[in-house]
This record gives structure tokens, C-alpha cells and sequence, in this order.
């Protein structure tokens, strides 16, 4: 067993990478898609199921932990994993995202963020040193700085400010994580749509030292021209030898155009969210099964995928248990645009180590442009 | 493969009696509990799971499937089987019983009833014919007779001709259900809890044969100790050498009780509807997770059992599931709740099998008594 984090970088094909990240609870191929156990669960999944599609992390979210059922108490459970029986690694947002766009009479200072907790209204300071804190409560393996971040578009003069707030969070985040060896820390770049911005924050994150760099601020708004428009320099910013996460992102054309541009890490709720709501990814593009089209329809819902929705059920079958409002609904689908994600990531992975990613991308975008299959 | 439908009696101890239904997709061990599929899915489980925790077969409602997807869609899609990934025996209620408790604008007559759809208030007409091509077209391995039964406590009077029209309905669907090698119809005992009157509903229906009998009528509010009363009866009216049925039933003490008066086979929703209600059933009772005493609890619910949920998971886990409204607390909690299930038929089985029913059922009831275990 590994005893310490490190990263690998095995192959790049143009400004694309391959890699991995080892740490004492298993490897991480990149680029890695992880899907999001919000909770402690990623919704409508048995974390065995999760594993089966290919992923090898997941991210927990700090916000919703530390109101229920604290970090507390799921340290004297024997921490996340144990918990929510995933013993492979686990990253942890910082909290700070979510307690901007999820709580309520929320009071932002130098010192951190006092809000009330949307479930209970109870009273909470969430500051650097208090999210270090919850994350080595929780176990997780890779933590994430303590950091802030406007909703786009905004001003360069409120973008700035912010993001120098969050590089003064980042260091008080790196002092208060201390040294903890097989566990890393992870910096956020800030500066929204602003190259220069992305530059002083980038500079500022190297020059603290981080295990590995995410670029945050995206995916809030700005669009996904925009979002590829700082892809195409912010991770030239960052250090080629530590993996780099893009945050919040997103659907799988974000993702290809992403790993495009050098990311080797990515988290969304979307494929799991739209399970939910009757929708599909495939390699084909979205399909939404309550669409009476579905209703006789033999078929599967992606042919050429290889989980229990494609292999075992009809596009009838999903059309029927969505309409009935079955939980069978929600947990195929969302196993099926999990298992389809990560197909992606593997794709991607396997076109960057024989150096045809562009090749996979155009077939990519070719077989969504075709379309869904036709109607019988 | 056995091509024909047959039941092979094995052991008895006192009344109670252990055997195998033979048909051709699969033996069924008896006695059974038969988990409840109702519009196509046992809810909240795949059914690879539900076979895991030891079910030979599944119940499915012609009610709900005839309204939705319908049986002509299921039947053009292959047969409710292929349908809903079970290749197992399925077993079908006539629809009769939930025609009365869902439906709306219920007329009912000696042709049949006729109805409103709960869904969409469309109108349908449900008859012993068309009750038999419903269960045809679905392609139910274990086709039940269609019949009425009044809610108890009812008038003899009442209760009697309310009977005898089931049983010239029995009669119209055994000539109906036709001759179909390897399918097998049930009659269905009425009578409510009068002893002159089971009597006769078990003659009219062995004049008419069929190849296995239900008993009606009960769990229908009488409560259990007169459903006893009934049961110290009512099989010894039955022919020994075919399957007996006791529909809808029921709590664990219920299931302990029918299989030592003879009953091979039940079904009921309580073990899954429960599980998506945050209760388990335990061999000490019953648990509501819910409740704030298990929210620091890292033990089991049930140490003796050996489902994912007590595997796996903490109460303190599946506390915090059930709290949240995380659908995978149904998922572990259904799944719990039915290897309960099915553990206490396979104990039943083994201990009529080697004669110490007795004791076994003393131990059961010895065990509950004790209650939940104690907080820590």
C-alpha cells in the first residue's frame, strides 16, 4: 500500500494528460470523473454499484456533513468512509460553495462565513480553519482550501477582491491543515473570466505549495464559451506535475473540451440529478424516457453500454417506471449515466495514451450530432 | 425443465407442512413468501437483490399493470417477465381486491365491475373473462381466480352472497383460463370468518378444481386472532395435495402462525412498504430508525442477518439515511427487510423439516420478546 500522495503523469497528447494519483486508499486514473455523495450517498447508488461503473473516487460534500450528521459524530463512527462504506478514496469540497448558494442569512467576513442551516436554522461559523477541521473529521483524502467565489458575471473589482480574499484563505487553510502525510490538500484558483486574475491567484497558490490545484469559479453562470476561454490558459498556469481539478463540471461535451485543455480531475451532480428526473446521457446525446416515444420501445436506451439499464430493461420499461414514479427509475438511471461518464473518461483516457484524443473527440461530437436513435 | 405445473409434498409436522411447487421457470420452496412487485417492480430493489434474499417468486398486481403500462403493452414487449428482469414464477392477483380498495366510481354486478382508473379516471370493465386475459397476456405463471371480498366485520348475509357470486366467478374463470400446460390457476376460498360458509366456498371450488387454493377474506381488518380462528379450519377444507394460499398476510407473527395451521404460501407489502418508512423488522421486533436512539449507534440492526444493510451499515447510517430522505434508506431498508423475510421461511422450512416446529416457533417468539436491543 502506497503511504503517501503523489501524482503520476504518464502521457499527455497535445495539452492533454494521463495520470495517477496514489494515495494509502487506492489509485486514481486521470482524467477521473467523480460522482457526488452529497450526503454521504450518492443518491439512488450502493456505493458497490458506484465502484462497478469504473469510478475511483468520490466527493462528499462539507456543507451538508457538517449540519447532518456532523463531522463529529461521523469521526466517532470511524470517519466517511467506514460510514458510508466507500473505502476508496474520497475528496471533500470545502463547504464554502455551498454555504453561499444553499444557507441562509449568510454574513461573509475576513474571518469566514456565519449562516443558519437550511434544514434546522441552527447558527454556524464556517471559516479555513473550522472546514480543515470537519474535512480531517471526515477522513477525507483529498481536502479542499477554504475559498469563496461570486457568481458570474460579475465585476473584475468584486472578482478581485474576492479572490484575493480566498488566497488569504488558502494560506490560513494550508497553516491549519498541517502535515498530514497520505492526505493532500488542494488549492482554488479564483479570478473568474479575468486572465490576469487567474494569473495573480494561480502565482499565489504555487507560492503557498499545494498537493494539487483546482481551478474554481467556473460553471457558475459564465457559459461554456467562456468556461473553455479561460481553459485554454488558466491550467497552463498551474504546475504541470500536480493533478488539476475543475470544479462543478459538468455535461459531457464540458467534460471533453475540458480534458482537452489539461484538467485531470472533474466532479457534477448532473448525471445523478437527471437520473432522477427521467433523463439519460448517451453516447447519442440526452434522452428524456418520459417522452411517450419511449412507451413501446423494445430497445435499450444506449446500446453499446454495458450497465444493468442498457443490458437488462427496455426504453419501455424506463418510460414506465418514470411515469410511475418508481425508485427502480431513479436507481437505473442514475447507475446507467454514471457507467456512461465513466465510459467517457475511459474513452478519453485511452485516446490521450495513443495520442488520437483528437480523433475521439470528433467521433464524439459526430455521434451526438446523429442524434437519438429513431423512433420504431 | 419441468414442463408442467405440480406440487410435491416433502414433510409435516402438526399442520404444518413443507414441499416445492414445480413449474417451469423455477421451483418454488414452500411455504413461500412471495414479495409483492406491484406495477412492475418490487420498489426500491433491483431484482437480482430480491432473488439474493432467497424469493422463488414474485407477486405482481393485475390492477395496477392493466391501467398502466396495460397487459396488451406488456404482452407486445414479451411478457411481464422480460418486462421487469424476473424470469423466476410470477404469481398474479385477479385485480378484484384492488379494484375495490383503489379504483373510484365502482359499480359492481354479476358480470364483473366496473370501474375508474385512479391514475386518469379512464373507465374499465373488469370481469372473471377478462381478469383470465389480462393474467394471460402479462404471462403470470400462477393465475389467480377473480373474486370479491367484503371488508370485515360484515353480515353473514352479506358475507354469504358475496361468496357465492365469487364462486360462480370462480367457475366462469376456470373455464376461461382454458388449458394451458405449465400455467396454473387458484381458486380462492371466501366466507369471512364463518365457519358454514369457508366450509362450503372450499366444496364449490374443489367441485370446480383447481391446481392449487387461496384463502380469501382475511387480513381485512378481523385482526389476527380471529384470522387464527379461521386458519385452525379453514385448510382442512382444502385438498392436501395442493397449494394453499393465504393472500395478504402479513406481520411475522401472522406468517408464523398460517404456516403452523398449514398455509404454503403469502405475500405482502409490509416488509418492503415498511422498509421505505424507516422501520426494520428484526428477530427482535420491529425498529423504527427514526428515532434519535440509534443516531450514535455504530451497531448492526439485525447482527444476525446477512443483508448489505447489516452488513455494511451502521443504525447510525441508516438513522441518518431514513432522516434525510436519502433513497438508499429505502433501498437498505427493503432489502433488510425482505432477507428477514425469507430468512424466517427458510427457518420455518428447515424446522418442519426436521420436525421441531414447535421449538422453533417458541425460540421466535422467545426472541421478540426480548425487544430491541439496549442503547449504548
Amino acid at each position: 500500500m502506497v503511504e503517501r500522495f503523489s501524482f503520476e503523469l504518464s502521457a499527455v497528447d497535445g495539452a492533454a494528460r494521463i495520470g495517477v494519483i496514489h494515495t494509502p486508499r487506492g489509485e486514481i486514473r486521470t482524467p477521473a470523473f467523480m460522482p457526488v455523495g452529497t450526503a454521504g450517498t450518492v443518491k439512488a447508488m450502493m456505493p458497490e454499484s458506484v465502484r462497478a461503473t469504473g469510478a475511483d473516487i468520490l466527493l462528499g460534500n462539507t456543507y451538508h456533513l457538517m449540519l447532518r450528521p456532523t463531522a463529529e459524530r461521523i469521526a466517532a463512527l470511524g470517519g466517511l468512509h467506514r460510514f458510508m462504506n466507500w473505502e476508496r478514496p474520497i475528496l471533500t469540497d470545502s463547504g464554502g460553495f455551498q454555504v453561499m448558494s444553499l444557507a441562509s442569512l449568510r454574513k461573509l467576513t475576513e474571518e469566514g462565513v456565519r449562516f443558519a442551516s437550511h434544514i434546522d436554522g441552527s447558527k454556524h461559523l464556517l471559516t479555513p480553519e473550522r472546514s480543515m477541521e470537519i474535512q480531517r473529521l471526515l477522513g477525507s483524502d483529498i481536502v479542499m482550501a477554504f475559498d469563496e467565489c461570486p457568481a458570474l458575471p460579475a465585476e473584475d473589482k468584486v472578482v478581485a477582491e474576492s479572490m484575493r480574499m480566498s488566497m488569504r484563505w488558502a494560506r490560513r487553510s494550508r497553516e491549519a491543515f498541517g502535515d498530514r502525510p497520505g492526505y493532500a490538500l488542494f488549492g482554488i484558483m479564483q479570478g473568474g473570466v479575468t486572465r490576469d486574475l487567474r494569473e495573480e491567484s494561480a502565482a499565489a497558490l504555487r507560492e503557498i505549495g499545494f498537493e494539487g490545484y483546482a481551478i474554481g469559479g467556473l460553471a457558475v453562470g459564465e457559459g461554456q464559451e467562456a468556461m473553455f476561454g479561460v481553459l485554454d490558459y488558466a491550467p497552463g498556469f498551474l504546475p504541470e506535475d500536480r493533478p488539476r481539478y475543475l470544479m462543478g463540471v459538468g455535461k459531457p461535451d464540458d467534460i471533453v473540451g475540458a480534458v482537452e485543455r489539461g484538467v485531470d480531475m472533474m466532479d457534477c451532480v448532473l448525471p445523478s440529478r437527471s437520473g432522477r428526473t427521467g433523463q439519460g446521457w448517451t453516447r447519442r446525446g440526452s434522452v428524456n424516457l418520459r417522452n411517450a416515444r419511449h412507451r413501446d420501445d423494445p430497445r435499450p436506451l444506449d446500446e453499446a453500454c454495458s450497465c444493468p439499464a442498457c443490458r437488462q430493461y427496455s426504453r419501455a420499461y424506463l418510460h414506465h417506471v418514470v411515469k410511475a414514479d418508481e425508485i427502480i427509475g431513479s436507481m437505473l438511471l442514475t447507475w446507467h449515466n454514471l457507467q456512461y461518464y465513466q465510459d467517457l473518461m475511459a474513452g478519453l483516457r485511452a485516446a490521450i495514451a495513443a495520442g488520437r484524443l483528437a480523433a475521439f473527440v470528433a467521433e464524439f461530437h459526430a455521434t451526438r450530432a446523429e442524434g437519438d436513435i429513431e423512433p420504431l
